[in-house]
């Protein structure tokens, strides 16, 4: 057995459609063991039995199954712009004297670790850290700004407000209002709390499928260039701090079971989509609105677990 | 820029030799920052401005600077062998029935989560999930045993236990043997706590070097495969376990930080050792005992994030 | 030794005078060691040196040392007369079915336990508390009737609101806002946040003077009634509701010492106020603004010791 | 409404008689509410219908209600004797710099705030506390001095070890020598885990019955003298200290609810025991095992609800 360059990842046109085709099948089965969130009346009205995926390559090969095009809200997974955003905006240093990269063991909502243990949010894949990093984009950067810099990343120039979502996240979201309010009140956010969460409440609620998020997904793991332009999108250096903590922190309490069991760097949000910036490079997008008890969609990652089996993809299997 | 198999990893001979030399220069300057562990009196008798280095590849090739060749004790370290040893005996199933795989954010010898969110250890890199996973060997494995098993895979027949090290920490281990009996009182634990963490003493106080790391993490890097006999040590799917938890959980409270700085599976321990499973494959062992506030060698993860970056080790650097 | 009702306290206008005269120089002479709360500006400018104590009793009889009528915010004692008018509003079942009556040993404005233990708060005592109890006053009752409450109780219509500090509090009290969105977010609270803390920062921001406290420490000691004009302010029922309540958990972090050295309801602010609802019925009112680490003033904490033992105050003293 | 001495209590027999036989029905009417605690087998041999109820005074009036003779643990009611003795031996300083005396508002068991917020358990009611406690009698006391100071403080001769309870504790009591040794790791106690954890089992394994502990419950109430011999048991400022902890501590998380709704100092154990320090002065003992969610005996609480209520026994009732 050796490691030499000539096993890197790859793949026929059949063993990918296999593969995938599979995936699918696998995932769209188990959307019945899910519940849609409803913490949210706009969320609760997507159809639980929804499930799609969406595979994109540099090379402008594509897979396509099932609902990979229905628009639903991003939610979590804006968190990774915001990441990528704040990065370019403020650099490393800045960013991460804002809000830490260790995973923290707790729920997204969590506030216990920052009353107790640091008030620095530990990191931008939870709620605190999420909002603290928005608080960074602030005032330099606006929605129109961001929803421009989404679409980009997404290689989709439909990604849209879902202004009902928005109009829910806003009405609703006391919890994230607390957490501002308690960041603003340990000294570690300059900008306004309530323009904070705005931000954080209309970047959450951005329409997106999994095509975008596949577009998404191959950026990163394309090392931040457009492979469609050549345009760098993210600075290499961010875009492997942003899969690292995509890594350990994307998938909610489940982030470790599925840096073993998929291994590959991800995303999820509790409007039912996964993104996957997978070796190859591949972007995956995946959308099933039926999600398990870490919040995390039940079909997206159990096809994610054959796909990353079939394919090769853990990061550990060089 | 592409992604195709050519752009894997290989290094000339004067690569590596150049990446490593000056890794060790950063890294022994900086031991003079960190301070060496004296929780017990043995580990205080370390010279602080010791540092070491070894690299081996499956090709024999080996690189060896300072320190190499100096006998330190294993410490935690000693968990991915137990975590080896119990995923070979129990299985992946059964082991992880009494162990999570998920970063806590907490002290490596935290109990908070344990009393507050699960019964079950967060994951085998922490004390509890260490002890819990040494509960597992018994009876079937003992000393001797997990001493057999640590010299193969360490590809040291040399490694022997350091009595007084053992008998510091069997008479002061106080912290450990509270967790031990919380285990028990919340029946995950069918062992006894006392001859648990007996075993566990012994397994920390195994008495290895930079080489014997370097060992380790070949062994690891390379698929679970002893390069040298093309026996295979560890289960496939074992070690990408193993790396995965290691990656996302073996710096401490640094292990999301180190996965962004150097992005190898790793795993530290307050001896001033570290073992990396890097790409190649290759093993990389470290000793430096002056140890950083998270308890890393500071030596050590300074000599790291230098030989990553010259190397693109970086586990998303594909 | 007996306890029959002939030993009940009873002293000499001597005895009393004695006792307030050598309390009032030990909490003079404490003042030294303490330092004045600076998280607001206002509280900032407060004279630490400033040392004041007034007890009334029913038949009328007062004493008076040092800075007895120097005004100062009430800060965390209006959550005494915030608990007495929910009881009269809501009545004792309402009441505690939004806040629970149990010492939380956490820190006042600790939101820990609301996040893992209890959606409700612990006790009116603490901000979470108060705040969720003066959410209940809502929509009945605004700020004027709350005002009249407080002149009432406190047996001094000249109590005012100190405009300056609540403009502080309102600008800054960033924690109090995150407690009230939290507890919207856990569904407990049915009134408007916003409108909660800022009846709240109000009511903290009454101007009082040691001398009103003592008419709201006798108000309370006597059994809800006010000995002037016979008039029942609060239900008995209520009194011993509050009293227990100030006794387990009014004076911070340190009630359970104050309880035992002390023995006496009593409720402190970082304004450096206290009131003492003491056997006899006596009223007691202490002013300090030099704090200890708990928050209470020291001058009043050495004070009370002194002058509970000395006139066998302590409720277990029969 | 006055509060001169003359309102001191002073009840006739009949009031006395009647109130206690009315609390005592309530009482037996509750126990069906309640379930007997099955940590250890020999708890729950109890008969969950059993209740039993005595009241002592210093003149020698008894009353006697149902089982009050019946044997039983006396579980957590040790804590209790535990510091007197401790207080006896060390004095009131040494004493409390190895335990604080602040309600912790976490369960009897919890390690949480030892490992977060100090080093020092909250108070000596919680299993952590009374351990400390203990540790504090070793080596100068050891159990036969004990077991006569439990004699001497319950009037009651024929208090016993029973064999089987301890045997019980001590082959489970997994959970309190995690405890133990969580203590010896901090540094906080001298005395070796094991034989602290021993003495503690043996002293929660005493056999009393109703009837012992209206004996220690009127040593209490009356100022630590035995009132049948004159001698002083209790210093009479440990008597105030160790009420006053009772007060706040003394039943379990229900502490503050019990001091609002009851307000006598009472301590309670998972046997079914409740010893409750009265005015008048009067020592009540209750028995009753089948426990509440809280751990207390669902009839004794119920009985003492009414039993204070009806003889105005609340400390605040002047």
């Amino acid at each position: 057995m050796t490691h030499d360059a000539t096993t890197a990842p790859r793949w026929t046109r059949e063993e990918l459609q296999a593969a995938f085709a599979q995936g699918y099948e696998i995932g769209r089965a188990a959307t019945a063991r899910g519940k849609v969130a409803d913490y949210i009346p706009e969320l609760a009205k997507a159809d639980p039995g929804a499930f799609g995926l969406y595979m994109l390559k540099p090379d402008g090969e594509t897979l396509s199954f099932g609902d990979a095009e229905t628009r639903f809200s991003i939610q979590s997974i804006c968190k990774v712009i915001i990441l990528a955003a704040a990065l370019k905006l403020r650099g490393f240093n800045e960013t991460f004297s804002h809000v830490m990269m260790e995973p923290s063991g707790d729920a997204f909502n969590s506030i216990l670790k920052l009353d107790t243990r640091s008030n620095l949010p530990f990191n931008p894949m939870i709620n605190a850290g999420a909002i603290e990093t928005v608080s960074l984009l602030l005032p330099d950067l606006g929605f129109e700004d961001m929803l421009a810099c989404a679409r980009e990343l997404c290689l989709d120039p439909s990604v849209t407000l879902n202004e009902a979502v928005y109009n829910s996240e806003a009405q609703t979201g006391y919890r994230n209002r607390a957490i501002a309010y308690l960041l603003k009140s340990k000294g570690v956010m300059s900008a306004d709390p309530e323009q904070t969460v705005d931000l954080y409440f209309r970047l959450c609620s951005l329409s997106v499928s999994a095509r975008s998020l596949a577009g998404l997904g191959l950026v990163i793991a394309n090392d931040g260039i457009d492979p469609f332009t050549g345009r760098i999108l993210i600075d290499p250096e961010h875009v492997r701090t942003i899969q690292s903590i995509m890594f350990t922190c994307g998938m909610y309490d489940y982030s470790g079971k599925f840096s073993v069991n998929v291994g590959v760097p991800s995303k999820s949000g509790v409007g039912g989509g996964i993104v996957c910036a997978a070796k190859g490079p591949m972007g995956i997008g995946l959308y099933g609105p039926a999600l398990d008890s870490f919040g995390n969609s039940c079909g997206a990652v159990k096809a994610m677990v054959h796909i990353s089996q079939a394919l090769r993809l853990h990061v550990f299997e060089y």
